[in-house]
């Protein structure tokens, strides 16, 4: 059985009822101004205002929240240099239970302090992926429950319900478009868009943007399969993950596409969001408004919803 | 004939055919963590990402083109500590003639400084109202055309495009909710209402948002004739300004109410907008957001079209 078949749409519409209450439906950006450029009628969440300060905080609740219906979970752990390490930490905070992180040593002072604020540990690992999967697979043996970044069924359902937000704030979207690293929010999204075609008359596809330097998404697709070898080289820092296993056929069998874009096209666009929407966007956002302006004729005279991803670098 | 006879909803048509690829539409903010909030549905238009920051582009931009159509204008001027200043200096420049600003002499360099960059020239002049009025004046007296802050049929009419644009992409509104200084923003507002009852079912009502402590339109509005004692104290130094005297006839016509709120509502409504919406917003925009929250019943269930003024301090 798929990986697709496994994670359900409803999964989803769970994963939205567990959040009500807890994560934030964040304002959604009409962005005029960027409309007139691409000749798209461009809707952008800004999960920068979600709980925590990125949609991260959506998966790492829904997670914790699902796996103690389940049963009782004493302690949770995962690695992250950022985003997703203070998500998870705020989100064991909320259910009163210890949360572990394995931080890269070179990971950002500001960023270890924001993990510590929220009573979660700290556990230093040299800063390349296989020290932290090693460092939380250590973790893990000690008896931690492992609530990884993005290849995990209950944080791709909980990525998910961005989507649904939207959708409950504005019906007819033709282009659900999204930034893809590990792939947790493209999966999520694709499980959502069977949701949102139930709410409006229109069935939106599924559009990905990830980095040239890190492209290992689109090489992925390309072969049909899973490629391992992955040097990401990119400004866009929540982008450098490899494509999960679990996050990857599901992007496989519901993605319409994935648009590459290069470093100076990232850079281009989070100058533009600076210049005319006034807003200080991390680079992995700025992919998406990058893929608008290099493939206009896809997203011309569309509805086209997206997300700032997150306020805080990745 | 009353000044709401004069003035036309058609003037509000005609400044919009004049701004168009002039001024900006701005992104619109569904700002949905207030809606819930507020129990009603929230729009923004960002009208701190207009040209020169501020919505006064559009009454400066509209005066000086409509002036320079009905025959020739060599030079123009106008007192402003900030927004209204470097928007006619703006607005001179695009047309390649002069502009004259009487800037009061505790005005912060940073304004003046930017008004400079735009080419125009400062007149200094003591910090009071009657010394910007005679300096203007004493421009006037040697030819230069003057664009006053707000009573100004183009001025007024140029104001209220800013509501058209936010009707082109959002129909059926029902209130449209504006702060009050010298009633320009307020009186276009009334005018646009009009053309934006076509476009939609809905025939939105205007409410006016004033500081308690400059609340000279409440009071004339009281009184049913403009009060001319006038002492302004509050944080938003957008809206010390006097109600106009071609401003009061339009909206004292027009207006459905206007609406107080104390200094720390204003206050604790610029602190709100920044947790919720992260967007540091000037005081003279938090007066409607703290309207918002001391009259919910007004609010409740509505559709409700509002404006950010500008990201300068005015």
């Amino acid at each position: 059985m798929s990986a697709y078949k496994l994670i359900k749409a409803e999964a989803v519409a769970i994963a939205s009822r567990r959040l009500a209450g807890k994560a934030k439906a964040p304002a959604i950006l009409q962005a005029t101004p960027l409309d007139q450029k691409f000749d798209c009628q461009l809707f952008i969440q800004c999960e920068n205002q979600q709980v925590t300060g990125s949609f991260k905080f959506r998966g790492a609740m829904n997670a914790i929240t699902g796996l103690l219906e389940q049963g009782s979970v004493a302690e949770v752990c995962t690695h992250s240099s950022g985003n997703h390490g203070k998500a998870l930490a705020r989100a064991a905070r909320l259910h009163s239970i210890q949360a572990d992180i394995v931080v890269p040593e070179n990971a950002l002072p500001a960023k270890i302090a924001a993990i510590t604020a929220e009573g979660a540990r700290i556990h230093l690992c040299q800063a390349n992926q296989q020290a932290r999967e090693a460092g939380m697979q250590k973790l893990v043996d000690t008896g931690l429950t492992a609530i990884p970044p993005y290849d995990h069924p209950l944080v791709i359902a909980g990525q998910g319900t961005w989507a649904l937000d939207l959708g409950k704030q504005l019906q007819d979207l033709d282009i659900l478009l999204v930034p893809i690293g590990g792939g947790g929010l493209a999966a999520g999204t694709i499980l959502t868009r069977d949701l949102l075609a139930k709410s409006g008359t229109t069935i939106p596809i599924v559009i990905g943007a990830e980095p040239e330097q890190a492209d290992d998404c689109w090489r992925s697709l390309q072969q049909g399969q899973r490629v391992l070898e992955h040097h990401p080289d990119t400004i866009a820092d929540g982008l450098r993950a490899k494509i999960g296993e679990l996050t990857f056929p599901i992007i496989k069998a519901g993605i319409n596409t994935v648009l590459r874009v290069s470093e100076a096209e990232i850079l281009a666009a989070q100058h533009l969001v600076k210049d005319t929407l006034l807003q200080q966007i991390e680079p992995s956002s700025a992919t998406v408004i990058a893929a608008l302006q290099r493939y206009p004729d896809l997203f011309k005279g569309r509805r086209v919803g997206t997300l700032f991803t997150g306020g805080n670098a990745n």
